[in-house]
């Protein structure tokens, strides 16, 4: 099972500080692009792997979906799913979704926000949201992008003449990484786009459109200092369709 | 129009060193994974962009396409291609790919190694190759991976304490990139995998496969060196359909 870390209170405690944990999606930079990414909501029963604190939810039931399914490993975050949620077309469950079951042919739309870099079988997940949509579904999720999850060392080096330059290594050997994000040991699992695509296309699905997300020059106007994040893309957003 | 780097005397010696341009196809590494992208060629109408000393023309014409279009901008490579080649179904014409026009609904197969990182409108030209495909063809392309094309100093560096990394800058800054690669002032246009791909499904196509290369076990068995290639990928190889 993928490590849950959400439950570890330290990373718990540093993760409800953050932008997106306080202000929800409108806290997450690279939800603009997400958001381009997405079907209109009414009428859909949506799932939402890895709901975290319930804000995908709450927005596709506010944009008209019929039904919202969000689930999420840690009880932490459903804890404050659930109180922050009034909206009876939204449930939470408790499940690890890299050993999640879902019911066939039973939603319109699949949502995941920075998930997938945590599971250990991406062939399972996507074989189980493949069978549980319906015709004409579709699949956005979101991840690290792999040029951040494959450095041994992440980060930033600035030498000398004061190029700044985003150091690659192990790009081409998938596996865990672990790295101290918030708290000591937080373990990810470093996988190609090549890996993304390949799966996605073996499980049934038709790439519909892929974005390596940086911040938009509006965004770097406002905040100056997030020019650097143009150096290397930071997420990896991946929109599907059965096909 | 596009550099035509390939006919500068100093580049073109180094070049027709190269191990790909002594041994053809054998001679690049990249070549085995490409070839499991590629449909049958019997009988098939293909259009090669960019072909060089027509390696692959001739190896198509081989496999039993039916006639065969190699393209390319640089006389000096075309007069080897055309010095190599006795195959009737084999024709080669000189233009430049980022100005090229194809005849409609004229061929089965589009490939292009190793050239759409030159070309300055890729746009046009993928909605050249869309229009001059019959329904059902596909299109097989590689480039250099963006990881290698983004850096202003392309490299690998190796730190004090042993570790080897590939310094990323500028992925998200697209445009020109000039390195000196056999000759001084090579001029190659970085790309992000968003254009590539985005390009192509706006185009038309349906993205059938991803590669982002990186040599087999096999490979590294034979040349150990090559190990360090596993730091971060050197080519892409992207096969499509038309949708």
């Amino acid at each position: 099972m993928a490590q849950n870390i959400y439950d570890d209170d330290s990373f718990f405690e540093g993760y409800s500080r953050l932008p997106r944990s306080v202000k929800g999606l409108d806290g997450a930079p690279e939800w603009p692009s997400l958001l381009a990414m997405l079907p209109d909501m009414t009428g859909r029963a949506v799932v939402d792997l890895g709901c975290g604190f319930g804000w995908f939810c709450r927005w596709a039931a506010t944009d008209g979906a019929a039904d919202v399914l969000g689930i999420d490993l840690s009880s932490n975050m459903l804890a404050r799913a659930a109180a922050d949620t009034t909206d009876e077309r939204i449930t939470y469950e408790q499940h690890d979704v890299d050993h999640l079951e879902l019911p066939a042919a039973s939603f319109d739309f699949a949502y995941s926000s920075l998930t997938l870099h945590y599971l250990i079988d991406l062939d399972h997940l996507f074989a189980t949201v493949r069978q549980s949509l319906r015709p004409g579904a579709g699949f956005v999720f979101s991840v690290e992008h792999p040029i951040c999850t494959a450095p041994s060392n992440p980060g930033f080096v600035t030498d000398d003449a004061g190029l700044t330059t985003w150091p690659v290594d192990g790009y081409l050997r998938e596996g865990p990484r672990t790295t101290n994000w918030l708290a000591p040991g937080v373990v990810k699992q470093h996988r190609t786009i090549t890996n993304y695509v390949q799966s996605l296309i073996g499980a049934g699905f038709m790439l519909t459109d892929l974005v390596e997300w940086g911040p938009s020059p509006e965004q770097i106007q406002e905040v100056p200092e997030w020019d650097v994040e143009l150096e290397r893309p930071f997420f990896l957003l991946i929109a599907a369709q059965l096909s």
